[in-house]
């Protein structure tokens, strides 16, 4: 299908996340990548951490107490933090489309999906058939990082499209002077 | 200066070697990223490998006969491999222009360096004020791959600005059906 498609009906798949690195990457890619007459479909796509990234917390609550029903946080704070999970994506993909609402005839879609960013990233890249997938170097804050290891690392290579990758420059060293 | 860059203005750096994905990945990129009406400069860079790579070789003469020059190849075997490569570079380059010669107002700039290709695509992206780094992402042979590591995968770590990595579609399962 890539082979085929035209540049004019290219679905561009852009992976945003609440850093500043993906959404200087949507921005530079509207300037650089996305056409204002083109009709492409860009889809902007926000991973929601899956609820066992709590389950270290979980496991030593059963072992220290295993009294308890097995789960540190009761319903109420699950259910909080699970609101909370949702407020950030919202607000996530309303930044995004801000970003976008210059675009004229390009179509804009937003996607959250929840899991492990690496592998939902590349398995929706082949799923809504990206032509392209877009992303920030640094997404997904130091800690998720240190955990995941580079999100754009790992998908640059596994998904099976093309994959740009842009970095936020760094103010240079003589600014302000 | 990539901030200020406008989209009509921009340098794009695509390095090519002789192997299939990154022809592939300068086709891609003519169809979907270089726009025929603007005033980009694309910069097409072959990178040779050092004289270096032989080194180890040169190491072994020596600790087995003393006596040699230090030497495997005679100056006449590294002038023909010299002219080789150069033969090489040449072939590619001139296979990649011969992609691009559809372009009407986009200039086209040819490069060739020595040097280990992670660091000779990484500088040079810096050295020529690239907007953007374009690559295939199976670059450099099997053999050197095994050596360097993936070139693709250290550049999208090391380099500052944009990278764009190509794969190439492997044949559908279904093809020939």
């Amino acid at each position: 299908m890539s082979e085929a498609t035209t540049r004019n009906e290219r679905r561009v798949l852009v992976a945003v996340d609440e850093g500043e690195e993906s959404m200087y990457a949507l921005s530079w890619s509207l300037k650089n990548i996305i056409f204002q007459n083109s009709s492409d479909t860009l889809i902007l796509l926000y991973v929601k951490p899956p609820h066992a990234v709590y389950s270290p917390l979980d496991s030593t609550a059963r072992i220290d107490h295993p009294e308890t029903p097995g789960y540190l946080f009761s319903s109420d704070v699950s259910a909080a933090i699970e609101k909370y999970g949702q407020e950030v994506a919202d607000c996530v993909l309303e930044k995004a489309k801000k970003l976008c609402k210059d675009l004229q005839n390009v179509k804009v879609e937003t996607r959250v999906e929840i899991g492990d960013p690496r592998d939902v990233i590349c398995d929706m890249s082949q799923k809504l058939g990206a032509d392209l997938l877009i992303m920030g170097s640094h997404g997904y804050g130091v800690v998720k990082r240190a955990f995941l290891g580079s999100v754009s690392n790992y998908c640059s290579q596994n998904v099976k499209c093309p994959i740009l990758i842009v970095k936020k420059p760094k103010p240079s060293a003589g600014a302000g002077k």
